[in-house]
């Protein structure tokens, strides 16, 4: 175990429901590695439904905190004591990474959601575990980490240098680095739905929004940023409908209990959307709808409510197996896009100075998403999240 | 029957199979209506297959002709005497053509596939037919005409404004008018799938075609014009696999008894793809696929084979019901784009001028896809264009 040696304190997943603060000892930073400490984290729904069935792993991936030290090959830019923010590890030399795509890297599965490094083993004391595989240094001990390239619900992490995004000239303080903690992964994928796969010319486009969690609502204040004046904010729970109006949507409908004709019609009834023919009696519907729930019921809803040209955004999924029946008679005559994306296509260093910027302007009032938890906490996190009252946990170490 | 005054031969479809070379007589041009006597029209699958179920009526809409004289306010641009092909007919006034997608018109359906104006009645001589409605002036004679606009299968057409193409400056003689009848529909729609909606790159994107007729040949010659160096080219007919050859294919697949993972791994085992990662064994896909056949089989393998951030381009289908089932998970991981269109979004005034360059320079050989016919030998050149013999057939008055 000589390897492991720097303390810290990390929330380890045992299984989907099998979450414990544990003391750990982590491995010096190797190669293009920073040594991280981290202040805060937000928990997103990848943490909670979406672990990649790897155990035991540290998750989290919405860190911030401040680089201890660097490994070997780290770029000069970064120093010690600077502040960063956490989003996701790519390979840097795929096509997709070269041509700006990084989110798509070819690496993307093994870099963010099945990452496994052996970074962290149990503390004395903390014992061994049956579920622990043998690590080769004759004890169970050796917990996985680099989930999305850093494993942030630790205190101290370690972080391949393409998921980190230096920050010290954007911040102001210890505080807002803690507000920002969410920016690399939830509140950017909401947001660069809109601005990079949707891309809507304010004076002509509108925008649906399937599912108000921290990555719709983010959606929500992507558009209402841009300056799109018809947002229409879906979802079941009416205290979220109303945090969306807000945030800046224009039109809320409460999906409970509808078919989806009947989503469709309500969302085509709302308003004439296209100018030039205005009076006309013909619903059309909004350019583009961004769907963050990824159930094939609302995703066809979303396919036959959009406009001609227009463009779903599919963003999430139900797991392995889900499908949507798209009807190619309509998908053809309409011109429709059934885009997938991962991140909304983000290349975080572009995004996270783009969204303090408009945290700034008061265009992401991220404190109307986030309620901060201590680590210790981390049940109680979860547990509102899960029911819906908190949009955005964020954890603080 | 005083407003049916003008001779003109035609052939009249009086049911999928029942086409009849008949006498008839057309009506004067009204508001911006244009007569044009027509040299030649090509035919096209949508001729063949997809009438709409009005009958009887003159289909045919890939014209080529002449102004014989214009209707009230119609553009000072056009003259009689003019040459003119026709594509399709558009309102001009809905947000989709002021935007520059006439293809998606709001009024596409009906000014197109459904277009039905009494422009016609039998001359003569043709007797009354049992399956014409009354037309009112008590007699049933009345033939439906204006199929995108213009029901070109006749040796005078009534043509919509909208469906015309000035080309006075672009062609030198009524021979080569001839052969560019069919510009304005399939190869405008197979070319522009691969200008419009691909867009390649032609020293990073490769591009897979399903279906080589008349539509996906033009979408290889369009590849290979724009420099494209991968350009995949699947059918299940030897012929036709050969000459996509000729017009630039680089590599071949039958397809004939595969079943879609076998047609994936056919095109994914072809090429490295990705020049960043050559030599690693990743199986990748091409950049963008244009699927011309509409087989939901066909267009599932193609969403298995495209590229991470890959676009499937559907431009036909196999009628109303017709669906594919896309996967979840695999469309958001790999960041697919299933995206249809009609005519690829083509702007005919835009896209035909381009097609008579790519002729001159040897880059659109489409004497290698046309066989002409005259007029009175519809019922060969149908057959041979089912048997899959010819390509494209193009009728002459």
């Amino acid at each position: 175990m000589s390897s492991y040696t720097i303390p810290a304190k990390a929330i380890v997943t045992y299984t989907d429901q099998d979450w414990r603060l544990q003391n750990v000892l982590c491995r010096e930073p190797g190669p293009n590695e920073l040594l991280v400490k981290m202040v805060a984290v937000g928990i997103c729904h990848t943490d909670i439904s979406n672990v990649g069935g790897i155990y035991p792993r540290i998750l989290g991936h919405e860190g911030a905190g401040y680089i201890l030290r660097k490994g070997p090959q780290c770029s000069e830019e970064l120093a010690g004591g600077d502040p960063v923010l956490t989003s996701f590890a790519y390979c840097k030399r795929c096509h997709m990474c070269k041509t700006g795509h990084p989110a798509h890297c070819r690496d993307q599965i093994p870099l963010t959601i099945q990452g496994q490094d052996q970074n962290f083993a149990l503390a004395d004391g903390e014992g061994e575990h049956e579920r622990l595989e043998d690590d080769g240094f004759g004890k169970k001990r050796v917990i996985k980490a680099s989930y999305f390239g850093h494993s942030s619900f630790s205190s101290i992490a370690l972080v391949k240098e393409s998921s980190v995004v230096p920050v010290k000239t954007l911040i102001e303080s210890e505080a807002e680095l803690k507000i920002f903690a969410p920016l690399g992964c939830g509140i950017q994928t909401g947001a660069c739905a809109v601005v990079n796969m949707i891309k809507p010319d304010p004076a002509m486009d509108s925008i649906a929004v399937f599912g108000l969690g921290g990555v719709g609502l983010s959606a929500v204040m992507a558009a209402s940023a841009l300056g799109v004046k018809t947002i229409i904010a879906v979802d079941i729970l009416p205290n979220r409908l109303q945090l969306a109006q807000e945030l800046g949507a224009s039109h809320t409908i409460n999906s409970k209990g509808l078919l989806k004709e009947q989503l469709t019609s309500a969302i085509r009834g709302l308003e004439p959307f296209d100018p030039e023919r205005a009076g006309e009696e013909a619903p059309f519907g909004p350019t583009g709808i961004v769907d963050t729930t990824g159930v094939p019921s609302l995703l066809q809803a979303a396919l036959a409510s959009v406009d001609r040209l227009g463009r779903v955004v599919q963003l999430a999924n139900q797991g392995p197996g889900t499908s949507v029946t798209v009807g190619l008679p309509e998908h053809m005559r309409d011109g429709v896009q059934l885009v997938g994306t991962i991140q909304g296509d983000a290349v975080a260093s572009k995004s996270i100075p783009m969204l303090i910027k408009w945290y700034r302007e008061g265009k992401l009032p991220l404190e109307k998403l986030e309620k901060f938890f201590k680590a210790e906490d981390f049940e109680q996190a979860r547990h509102e999240m899960h029911a819906g009252g908190t949009i955005k946990p964020v954890l603080t170490w």
